[in-house]
This record gives C-alpha cells, sequence and structure tokens, in this order.
C-alpha cells in the first residue's frame, strides 16, 4: 500500500510501524541518551535538553535499531550505538547552526540563537566526546572504526559545502559529493553497524552501508527540495534558508543548466546574482521559486530522491523477509513521501 | 642543576634533553600528524598547517612518548596515540579561538581570523574524529576509554569557564576544578595510555595519570600567570587576553581575595568592575597587573604551580631510575621554570 493510500484509509504510516516495533529499543536508547547528557555543569544539559527535547524524529539512531534487529542481534550493544549516532547527530546539529547562523531547528530558536555561538560550540564537542564514550562501552572496534570514519567524513562534506557557498559553477557531482559525506555518511554508519554487531559476513555490512548510503542521500535530496517548496509550520524549518545563505543544492544546479542551455539571459544573471553576490531582496526568493517550478527543478530533484530510495529497498534483497525488512523498505518510501 | 643555572652554563635546557631523546618518536608522530591531515577539501590542510606548522612544542604527544617509555612500551601504537592526543589538543584549539574570539596564536594570527568562524568550526571537528580514527588503529579499547573520556572532560571544563566568565565571586576551588578539567584532564590522559600500552597494571596507570594531572594543573597556573606578567614578543602571544575576556583566574582570585580581607574597597570595587563590566579602558590592564604584584597574586601562582610540578615528579618514584624518568622530571621543572 503506498503512503498516500494509508494515509487515505487511516492505515498507519510507515514511520508508524517500524516506530511500534522500535518502541522498546527507542525507550531504552532515549533513556541513555538523556542519562548521557547529563553534567554537573549546568549549562550543558540545559543546552542538550533543548535540542533533544524539541522532537527530532531519530531517524539515525532508529535504522540501527532496525538494522541490528534485521542482522538476528541479540544483545544490547545497538542501544548505546543508536545512542551514540544520535549524539554525533545532535553535536553536528549545534555546530551546523552556528556555521550557518541559522536562527531555527525544529520549529524553535536555535541554541545558539539562545545560549550564543560559544556554548552551541562547546556543548556540540561535548557530545562527540560522549558518542565515544558509549561506543567504548560497547567494545566493538569495527564499530568504532565505522563511526569514527564517518565522522572525519561528515566534517570533510561540510567544510566542502562551506568552501562551494556562492560558487554558481558548482557541479551536480561536487553536490553529490557533499551531501554523500555531510549526510550519508552518518545513515550508512547508522546502517552497518547492525550487522557488525551481529557478526555477520562483509556481504551484509556492504548491503547495510548501501541501504544507509542511498537512503541519506535520499533524505538529503528531499530535504534540499522542501527548502524550496515546503510549509513553513508542517516543517518546523523556515524555508528560503538554503537559498538565503547562497548554498548551491541540485534544484538551483537543475535550473541554472536549463537556463544555460536555452540561453535564457535574464534566468542566467538571476541565478548568478543571487547565489554569488550574497544580496538577495524578499521579491527574490519568491522569483526563485517560480523559476525552479518552471523548470520543474523541484520535481526531478524529488524524482532523483526516489531512485535512491528504490536502491536502498533493493539492498534489502540480501535479506530475508521479516516485518524489521518491511519497516526498513517502507522508512525508505517515508522519505522520499513525506514531502506529500 | 636547575634549569637557571643549565642556562647560565650553556647545559641543554630539560626539554632540549627530552627531545633529544623522543626526536626519532617526533618524526614518526609528526609524520603521522601531516599524513592524517590531509584531505581532498583543500581548506583543511590549509588551516591545519597554519595551526600545526605554526610550531607549538607538542608538548602533550612529547608526554605519551616518554611514558610510554618509562612503561618500557616496545611497540608502535605510542606513534598513533601521540598523535592522536596532539589532534584533539589542535581541535580544541581551534575551537577556542572561535570561543575566546582570540586573534594570536603562537605568535601568528588565528585560523577563526583568517579564515572565518565556520572553518576553524569544521576543521575542529574533523581533527577531532580523524584523532579517534587513529586510536582505533591502536587496537587499545583502554586507550580509547581514556582519551574519549578526557575528551568530555575537556568540553565540560570549556563550558564551566565560559559559565564563570565575569564572575568576580568565583572560588578557587571552581577555578581548581575548571583548570582540572579543560587543561589537565589531557595531560593526564597522555601520560596514562603509556603504562595502558605496556599493559603494566593499574597502579602505574594511576601513577602516570597523576604525573599528567598534576603537571598540566602547574602548567595552567604558569599560563594563567603569564598573562599578566610575560613579555608579547617571547610568549607569541599577547598579555592581557584573561583580562580583556573577564576570565578569571587564579592571580585574581587570590588579589580580590586579599582585597576584600584588607577592607580595601578601592581595589574591590576596581576588580568587580573590570571582571563583572567587561568594559576595561587601556590603563586598567596596567592597573591590574601593579595590584598583583603589589599583592604578590603572581609569585603565589607560581608557587601552586611549583607544589604540583614537585608532586607530578613524587608521582613517578613508583618507576626504576631511566634516562625517560629524569627527562620527565625536568619537563616537569621546564614547565614552571619557563617564567624566567
Amino acid at each position: 500500500m503506498s503512503v498516500a493510500k494509508r494515509i487515505k484509509t487511516g492505515a498507519p504510516t510507515p514511520i508508524e510501524t517500524l516506530l511500534d516495533l522500535a518502541a522498546d529499543d527507542m525507550d531504552a536508547v532515549d533513556a541513555i541518551i538523556r542519562n548521557r547528557m547529563q553534567s554537573p555543569v549546568g549549562m550543558i544539559p540545559d543546552l542538550a535538553e533543548h535540542l533533544v527535547g524539541a522532537g527530532g524524529k531519530r531517524l539515525r539512531p532508529l535504522i540501527t535499531i532496525a538494522s541490528a534487529h534485521l542482522s538476528g542481534y541479540q544483545g544490547t550493544g545497538h542501544h548505546n550505538l543508536a545512542a551514540a549516532v544520535e549524539f554525533i547527530h545532535s553535536a553536528t546539529l549545534l555546530h551546523d547552526d552556528v556555521v550557518d547562523t541559522s536562527s531555527k531547528r525544529r520549529g524553535k530558536k536555535t541554541a545558539n540563537l539562545i545560549w550564543g555561538n560559544a556554548p552551541s560550540i562547546l556543548v556540540g564537542d561535548f557530545l562527540f566526546a560522549r558518542a565515544f564514550n558509549l561506543m567504548v562501552e560497547t567494545e566493538s572496534m569495527k564499530a568504532l572504526e565505522i563511526l569514527s570514519t564517518a565522522s572525519s567524513v561528515i566534517a570533510e562534506g561540510e567544510v566542502q559545502q562551506l568552501a562551494s557557498i556562492g560558487n554558481i559553477d558548482m557541479s551536480e557531482s561536487t553536490y553529490r559529493q557533499v551531501i554523500g559525506a555531510k549526510t550519508a555518511a552518518l545513515f550508512a554508519a547508522a546502517a552497518e553497524v547492525g550487522p557488525v554487531l551481529a557478526e555477520l559476513n562483509d556481504k551484509h555490512q556492504r548491503a547495510m552501508q548501501t541501504y544507509g548510503q542511498e537512503l541519506g542521500l535520499a533524505f538529503q535530496l528531499v530535504d534540499d527540495a522542501l527548502d524550496y517548496g515546503g510549509f513553513e509550520v508542517a516543517l518546523g524549518k523556515s524555508i528560503g534558508d538554503d537559498f538565503r545563505e547562497g548554498k548551491m543544492t541540485l534544484p538551483i544546479i537543475y535550473a541554472f543548466d536549463q537556463a544555460k542551455n536555452k540561453n535564457d539571459s535574464d534566468a542566467v544573471a538571476f541565478w548568478t546574482r543571487v547565489v554569488t553576490e550574497n544580496a538577495q531582496e524578499d521579491v527574490d526568493l519568491e522569483h526563485a521559486i517560480s523559476l525552479l517550478r518552471k523548470e520543474g527543478a523541484i520535481e526531478a530533484t524529488l524524482k532523483a530522491a526516489r531512485l535512491h530510495a528504490d536502491d536502498a529497498i533493493e539492498a534489502l534483497d540480501l535479506f530475508e523477509d521479516s516485518e524489521w525488512k518491511s519497516a526498513l523498505a517502507e522508512l525508505a518510501i517515508f522519505v522520499v513521501d513525506r514531502v506529500h
């Protein structure tokens, strides 16, 4: 049943199926998260609670939990690793909001706006270190390797994105490198540690690595499309953030390519100005969205996302059918269908 | 022979003895550092090179090398761990300079001044992640535990220090907590991993942990004294940085206590104004230094440092005499004598 049909018929949406299956595990993960964000230094739990209490979807730890079950893992190490994955993610969010000078996250004021940049940087460092404490406790050197490598790849992706801000000539291939690193690497690591904990063979590890990587790419493509087409209330974030930052994402890369191919000098001049000069006026976002719609750039981005979601689902073929396998497949559909 | 006497007689200063002993090891560490700060994302090695090439003393990795030899370790894992320790330290320097809005480090412009805050934050994250990559490669779960715990303690210390900026009522005990966490924890971890690699017993691990902790406290106390009494050229950093940031350090805590005990209302009012209002004029630093000298606050801070250096040396008693033991003892003397 498609997600749209499920919603019409009142059937649970996929994320609910997965959340039901994983409910006890996610309670355990939540308990670890809340326990390990404590510190005698009061500003740390206050700031961490602001982010954690803001009710993110906890997609990444959910992937670790589901992947461990899919792999037949019987222990409790997946709880620690799932919490570690969420801590790494939270640390990057805190630092990203400082880097992007964001003011809104998950529908609430960002930590950097409330506490300032310095505490956001340092509490991010704290959460990142705590993630490694949690990983050490699972005693899986392989999981540590996967997650520490992912962490350096994420930072590389963030720096590469930063370096390409305002660069109207950024290629689609560079863009894909950036999102593969800054977003998909953590999804991939979150998925890969499941078969690692269960001590399955390399083939299974690679399959889950692919699942996570493809899911992460789909997720980021949808996110980049939503930045030009969602609704602020539904999203809990303001639209046009990427645009105002001069951040090159696939919708703009598509539209700018189209403009060049058609020798549409007005559109070429418009995109060049808004991306490179970083001096957009209020009407520019509206004009950008109308150009993106006219060129089908949002739809093309969403279509690319759906292809990655398909690849994620295909990677699950290696595993025997189970409720966890279905839930992970449906998660991939959910990620690309949340736009509706 | 005292350090002062060595300088007079042209004998090598202790740090040179240690550097000679550790020369081959430190070359290996340097090669790892330069190799692992590479990335296809050019801004990362550029920024890392700026910091690493600025010629820090590499005290912390030196401690790891010496501690491993003192413990009779025969492998090469100490090179990786020493490089990891330096990466953790470099990451905290990058973030500290953003947090403190510093403009000078090791006699050069800070990375945040040249590249901006965002790259400094993200390259710090990259180096921190790479530190964990290096630790994973040594395959010592115990070393990973020690260094990941130290990393979260460092962040706690940094947040606690931040929260106490402008707080004229900060106690000496809180100050000692802060420097124990933000500075001494990494010295302690750097020293403790030596006997861990050599698989010596807990008693030896605790002894080296104590050596590092006490050395780190001595180091920070001297640093805090130098901020009011050193020379810009010799130090490679500007004096009065702490003062301008409203940072409470032991010299001010001593002087403010003295002022209260003597009911010196002018001095009480002065310290309260400059620390809490963060609106010092140019003459305020001069006045602060003259007050600190009058009250013997710098000397008292250096005396406290010497006591910690003594405790560091005492912790080495557990080990048999060796050139490495002498060098580590002389390092403790060097740390407190660099003021001369």
